[in-house]
């Protein structure tokens, strides 16, 4: 296996922390977001969609989207198990997952690329331009805001984002909060919730990954 | 088990394709968006992010978001299987699901959200009012037709969607492509794979569900 990675993006990093959290060794390539390497002709032969993550299989086959790259994972390295153990358990990170990536991610990321000098013909990732729109900036925001009262609610009620225990969801909701410091919307301090259950993972060896 | 369903709506078309394809019944409510039943205060308590599909367990659990009803109900029901055997198929499933999702439906939805009269406020889907904002319709244009190419690439390769099985992937698609009507964008025309490949989902009998 090979991982595309970018030590600086916040997708891979997602994947890195589950690798950690496996205890898997996967040989890394660096892919510098920041030159344009994700938009040459090499990596776009990858991966079209020109993003990171990325997983290449020994067969050659490519995996993209962080979520489909962790469930390989999940299904070749079981333990410890961070896609859940019951339909249930299951069900519920698979919707946390897509919560935080649609409602967090995406949000956060509206508001960041359509304001930052450095993606002024950049506001989607992905093969083609796009002009920023001021107008999204706000919007972002506003999403990105109402994604943490949804996070801190759930984190009123549960110790871990899906319920009893630590799961991808976890990964992926830490990694939104620290992300949401680029747009300065940091949910640590008006967020109780959050801030415990942010202490708590941020305690966890593989979050230095 | 019951199932929160809005009939002219795209996304809970995906799990009642996925329900008829397992043979499954399942207790059905109907959810009036067109008279906004989903902002209703009963409906908030069921899911505060007020969208459909929603999967309510008997033991009251909620689950919301398309891929994560499908993946509760392939985990108690596993045949036939549509996420996939081996890790490799599972993941090829989750990735264009997911690619789906975030670069189909999403685009889609921008275009044709962000024009439609009856729309005017309510440009995203969610608990909150957004505005209009009219850049977003060709840029969710030329976001469905990027999309619908990457699709054509694969399907020239494929038989189906994530490749030589039909599954999820080939329903979130399939939908896709019907949802790329409302914005006048139908792929039927100009991408002969995706019209190959169309004809030969639309024969199944799961898809008048």
């Amino acid at each position: 296996m090979k991982f595309y990675d970018c030590s600086t993006a916040p997708s891979p990093r997602r994947v890195r922390i589950f690798l950690a959290e496996k205890e898997l060794n996967v040989p890394v390539v660096q892919v510098d977001l920041r030159n344009g390497e994700q938009l040459t002709e090499t990596f776009r032969r990858i991966n079209p969609q020109c993003e990171v993550p990325v997983l290449e299989l020994d067969d050659g086959t490519i995996i993209t989207e962080t979520i489909a790259i962790c469930r390989y994972l999940e299904d070749i390295h079981p333990l410890p198990p961070l896609l859940g153990v019951t339909a249930r358990e299951k069900a519920l990170i698979a919707m946390w997952d897509h919560k935080i990536e649609v409602e967090g991610f995406l949000a956060i990321a509206e508001a960041f690329r359509n304001r930052t000098a450095g993606f002024q013909e950049r506001a989607l990732a992905g093969p083609e331009n796009y002009d920023q729109i001021p107008e999204l900036v706000e919007r972002g925001q506003r999403r990105a805001q109402r994604f943490f009262r949804t996070l801190d609610d759930q984190l009123a009620k549960n110790l871990y984002v899906a319920g009893d225990n630590f799961s991808m969801a976890d990964i992926s909701a830490f990694i939104a909060v620290d992300f949401s410091a680029w747009i300065k919307a940091s949910p640590l301090i008006d967020h109780l919730h959050i801030k415990r259950w942010y202490e708590t993972v941020a305690a966890r060896p593989s979050l230095k990954a």
